[in-house]
């Protein structure tokens, strides 16, 4: 964990290093990987089961999940748990409502008719990781805006190490509405979702996280189908005057380092004794967090607390650093928050835990991260609605606009584009 | 050219064929696209000087042009054209201005204060190829979207070949009212936009058609900055039937052909004869077409007929082909239209050539090609925009969600998730 200070003589130059810092080394596999695409464009779901069968030491009969058995695994959920997933559901559905966007249909001046519509994408594949660290919050983030945005077929491909599932994904499945799920994963999934096997039709577009070499796949596939963005270690940073209970913010800054080794906590506040002080509350807390190594090890290594001479200052410094998650823990966050321009989420308040946002505050989880943020958004409704766009001249109207389009096809040297112009203005 | 005809017994194998064929044969240019814009972050103005002197054959004092050069430069376009710019960048603003989102910002019962806002993106580089075959109208399609959106800081980047620039592109500039432009190309602009020189400050995101390297090179920086989507060769599906003029219907088609060899037009009829006359014509109008050499190439080699029974068979076949342009030469185009679910644009009627599109119509001409239509859009002020989600819950309505928060991430064992909910129900 580093301390920065910006009364510090070179700050500047430690804030760039610290922005430009790479958290995530990158391991190649996409030979690996192009491999297994073009195995299972070959040869399909005979070498989906090979790469099942290798890497998830599984051989199902079927690659589809039956309704029984996800009615009965599903069944296994403890009931607090699929009230609490009903709970985020019916809250994020909410939230996912209200990005519905409108239809534009108008006839301008001279009697062109224009417009742009939304549609749905037709299908869409979720990949969900698998074993016992999958995430079901995350399988409700993904599905719920698909569902919203009116997807006709939702896919779904988890893979089932040596058999085994959380029955907490099945119960999200079943709270989202999804049936058609697949138990494979890996880029074997991706591929099967991307171009399709005998028993799995191909989709329209692939989202939701994996590891590197689903990462790699949806890389690979992406033009063939459409991909979400690809996500890397998570962040949060902390803006906190010394009026905050220290405790609440080292649980704060610890609820992201706990996700990775990677993650990034930063704190800025305007109080150097308030920044000890959550230092050493981190330090309490990790003695019995049971998530205690990935934490600390994320602390220690990408953890960074930074003094600023008033909490103005903190807005240049978070806009650049663009962080998937910002907390605001002020009396008047709002006043920040609308200075800021590069964030995934905000988190406004004291009483406003990004946890909260994680499960059952209702906007998406899935996030920008590696400090995208400054040109991407978190997962939306939008992700699954395209635009076509649309004109329509009569006449009149296509003899009051193109001359100009004339115009310019012919100083661009298109003559034919000209041409279909023309003609129509000629002969009319 | 081939003709198919739903009626033929092996109809939909062979369109199956036709679906998916690949028109554009990719060199593997990754090589030497990655050792260009490792010298650039290294050595940055040194390298891109280098680069421009080998590849573009010259040597220019300043990347940056002057306010001088681009006012004479601009002056030199004829006053026609200058005049059918303003045109069309009047009826693209107005277009792009009706797609300005709205802010979501409400409470819900519970007390929990949720929204989403809208920012642009704080600076965006738009690629413009280089030499006589530059498009200003496409510098129009991407510059106004970007301006419309709020974009603070634009820049242009336009290689100028033996130190020669089309006039008509710095015309177009002035009409975007963009003043940041560099006379640089290729892989290692691309590269000084995503990661800065001394003279060329990095921007967040890039846009605008390129080369092979351009592409690749766009594909390489994505991540360390936004990119829209790679374009493949153009597009166009004429649905007509028999009461068009066949000459008309012959100039659109060929509208397309002339783009590129890669290039693909679609007549889709319900009239064989119809169809017939349309080929003739095709061949007669190719006959005096300056671009007669490309139009003739994409007609033979990727042109097609396809012989409906009834128009109405049209619409699935143009759902799986997903085409960049969809033509509706039909007298109720809109019934047509509203069961179209995967095109990039639509132009209605029989008095809507494709080519109004490409520069006057209103709607953007940058569309997505290769069959992504099924999953992307064209460029719109959406591309330049992103989202910025945000919660807020006072002691109250944390109470309300905090439990459910905690039971999913403890059954996700995240305990310090659970933790940074806990402590502020337990405290207060």
């Amino acid at each position: 964990m580093q301390i920065l200070k910006t009364t510090d003589q070179d700050f500047s130059t430690k804030f760039q290093a610290f922005v430009n810092e790479r958290r995530e080394a990158t391991v190649d596999v996409s030979g690996t990987v192009r491999d297994i695409i073009a195995d299972v464009r070959v040869r399909k779901d005979a070498a989906v089961k090979e790469y099942t069968s290798r890497f998830d030491n599984f051989n199902p009969q079927s690659f589809r999940l039956s309704e029984t058995f996800i009615a009965e695994q599903a069944a296994q959920c403890p009931a607090n748990v699929k009230s609490a997933l009903e709970v985020a559901a019916e809250r994020i559905a909410t939230f996912h409502e209200k990005q519905l966007p409108q239809n534009i249909a108008y006839t301008d001046a001279v009697g062109v008719k224009l417009g742009l519509k939304w549609v749905a994408l037709p299908t869409v594949g979720i990949y969900v990781p698998g074993g016992r660290a999958s995430y079901p919050s995350s399988l409700l983030m993904n599905a719920l805006p698909a569902k919203i945005a009116g997807v006709e077929r939702i896919v779904m491909t988890v893979p089932m190490p040596r058999g085994e599932i959380n029955p907490v994904v099945l119960a999200a499945a079943e709270v989202a509405g999804i049936t058609e799920i697949y138990c494979i994963g890996g880029a074997q999934a991706v591929a099967a979702l991307a171009y399709g096997t005998e028993s799995i039709a191909p989709v329209d577009k692939i989202v939701g996280p994996g590891n590197a070499y689903v990462a790699e796949a949806k890389r690979q596939v992406f033009g063939r189908v459409g991909i979400d963005s690809i996500a890397g270690p998570s962040e949060i940073l902390v803006v906190a005057d010394s009026k905050n209970n220290p405790d609440w913010i080292a649980w704060d800054l610890l609820s992201q380092a706990e996700h990775d080794p990677s993650a990034q906590s930063i704190l800025i506040t305007d109080s150097e004794s308030f920044a000890q002080k959550v230092i050493a509350a981190v330090g309490e807390v990790l003695t019995n967090l049971p998530t205690k190594e990935v934490a600390s090890t994320s602390w220690e290594k990408h953890g960074a607390v930074i003094i600023v001479s008033n909490l103005e200052e903190s807005i240049p410094l978070l806009n650049q650093l663009a962080p998937e998650h910002v907390e605001l823990c002020v009396d008047a966050p709002q006043l920040l928050a609308n200075q800021i321009k590069c964030a995934g989420s905000m988190f406004l308040g004291r009483h406003t835990p990004e946890a909260i946002g994680d499960y059952v505050g209702g906007p998406n989880h899935v996030l920008p991260t590696a400090r995208s943020a400054r040109f991407a958004s978190g997962l939306s409704v939008y992700d699954f609605v395209k635009r076509i766009t649309y004109l329509q001249c009569d006449e009149q109207a296509l003899h009051s606009i193109g001359e100009a389009a004339i115009t310019l096809a012919e100083s661009e040297g298109l003559p034919a584009h000209a041409g279909s112009v023309a003609i129509r203005l000629k002969e009319n």
